[in-house]
């Protein structure tokens, strides 16, 4: 446990622009769910789908520098399993996330009321084994575009972000009306927690988890045991 | 036979990279069109052409430098006839793309029925040859950005997987409606098999190879028969 | 008064990038909406809110390296204040940018006829401390992507005017509902100075520069006293 | 006249890519009016814009290092004027970007039918004048990004693709339901020809040549005489 503290605020630099960055992406992807609820529709389930990605995008090439733009504990878990990221930071990081989603979800809760649930990810009809199962395969392959475009060597220079925010805003547009497109348990912590919404959030924690998982065990056998993408 | 068996297994790492990217192709881009229909056209048409051509941008990001990223048989034997892939991976390529998207409409199949025809490709009012010409021409283009945007070096560094998955973009936005825009004869096979759905089903993989091939041509012309892309 | 005249003038081709940038931010961010309301909802708030991101990405690109590309009173006085900038151009670069606007928005008068209230920006239901609060965590994000991507040398060369592109709109499709999402002075002035609208205008001023403010206190946490990104 | 055969000869490749490019630039983007017709709207305004930007930055990727890209005759003659091209290549470049763009609208009166009146450009409501100056600012501003993000060595490598295929996407955006966005006037011939629609032709060809110009008279100001972007 003290060591847990001390490394808290020894990285604090890097512990503050993980929740900053975890603040952003919430605050914009639930806030435009919350917003389009507001507005009648006008921002659309495309326009909702764009806000993730693009955020995802813009925060990776201002934050990746500082803290490597996390934002998402199932990515914080395979980095370390992957042997990229210490395991004495990753603590320190999911709580830095977690905070700063439900900060997110306060803020929108303050400012908007309490509309579109707060962008919390509910599986459709109820059907929890759907959602689970799509979760993983999601957050199998957004993990997978992360080790190959933002941590292989051989990959061209500077387009993780963009990948990356491609990745996030293309399975929020073809898999958000089943079942929220979360992959990753900060964002629907957020949601969760402020408007207390807890059905299956177990689902969100889970199989992001294992789905990420599931691509450290790929990529690994693609790359020689990581081997290959040190190159 | 021998050959091609010990070729499939000793380029695995390859093989499998193209059999995941193809997957992953067909899982997003033919379940947007059936979560567009499970979720009364939330995702939209231009949600859907989106969807293809972010996929498309970020597995070549990802996956680029492990196979090439084809995910397309008609790529991979434009590649060949070009000179610029060898004639024995040609089947284990073309095999591993088959695979990946057979599976990807198998696991849609599962997770949400029989919805949105899984995505098969059919041509518009039965019209086959106006769906056969107009996707010779969308392969043409599509082969043609390839070599320009992918394969040229003087072309700059980096670009071609933005370039690519805009030209899947915009031709799945403008001719998805008339052709449903496939350029891809692994894309139409997973459908077409998984769903029983194999009216004009000739059509996906004569008209792309025969638009790739095209482009084979026109730009060996444009770069002394690919001497000048190799400078 | 002598020294800011010879200002405007020593550097007349900086202050002139600048006019002609937010002439060309303001005339088509703002004939977006104007032409949505000319053509009964065709551009849709989806496509207004593409146009504010495309137009900054293109012109950061375009013009960056003449004048650094800010476009806004908020961003120059952020780079003032943050050491970036220095002050005796501040009043011209925003005088210019301000000029820039109003020239937009008088064509478009001129052009298009008064219609979408010029495209000024209103608190939605007068609730002018929700637009507040919301500006401010608005141009705080805005800001802290423009240190992050644009100056930190440590981010991705070239990557900046994707980054901030993203952010202005991602920013305008979540928020311009409820705000109008200016995060810029310049912006709003425009349109409430040609159109006569001034209701509330000064939320448009204080808080974009406030929250710009906010940004240069944590960045400068997260850099050292900036002293990290200038590696 | 034997120079300007001479000419058209020897530079076949340059020659043949112009018309490669501009023939794909017409047959997407004019296709996409079409097709918007012929599925009931399923393309939607905003997909059509997106068209539009999507298929300009492929082909500057693609065929940027062959022929220059400039698929549009205001555009080369702008190079011309300002230096950045020679006079003897304008007549066959002007030349072949016609005889892309009219093929490719017989090609699509050919496979689609005359509908969307094959996606001709039209002043709104008759008002030429309204057209002949939107559209003159329109190619300023395309061209001006032309010249910052494409020709000056101080903006980032490789990004003019994006900028300017950003420029024309959200020009077509923000202006297409008053004036047709077509800052080109191979884009407007190729329509006009083959579907017979001559109305107020010569604004497509007087403005944007007009703005391109002027482009060239600001850039060349703000550049020294287009001196500084050699650096």
């Amino acid at each position: 446990m003290k060591s847990f503290v001390k490394e808290f605020f020894l990285f604090r630099q890097e512990v503050l622009a993980e929740a900053i960055g975890t603040f952003t992406l919430v605050f914009a992807g639930t806030g435009a769910v919350m917003v389009n609820e507001l507005s009648q529709g006008a921002v659309t389930h495309v326009g909702i789908s764009f806000v993730f990605g693009a955020v995802v995008a813009a925060l990776i090439y201002s934050i990746g520098h500082l803290s490597g733009a996390h934002f998402n504990p199932a990515v914080t878990l395979a980095f370390w399993t992957s042997g990229f990221f210490p395991r004495r930071r990753v603590l320190p990081y999911i709580l830095a996330q977690s905070i700063g989603a439900i900060a997110a979800s306060a803020t929108l809760l303050i400012s908007l009321g309490k509309v579109g649930n707060l962008g919390a990810t509910l599986p459709l009809d109820n059907n929890w084994l759907q959602s689970f199962v799509l979760e993983t395969i999601l957050t199998f392959i957004l993990m997978f575009v992360i080790f190959g475009s933002g941590l292989d060597r051989r990959a061209p220079i500077g387009f993780a972000g963009l990948a990356i925010g491609l990745t996030v805003g293309l399975e929020a547009m073809f898999m958000g009306p089943i079942t929220g497109a979360s992959m990753n348990p900060a964002r629907s912590l957020g949601p969760a927690l402020i408007g207390g919404i807890w059905q299956h959030h177990w689902v969100y924690w889970v199989a992001p988890i294992l789905g990420a998982q599931l691509a450290v065990l790929i990529y690994s056998q693609l790359s020689n045991g990581f081997r290959d993408l040190r190159e």
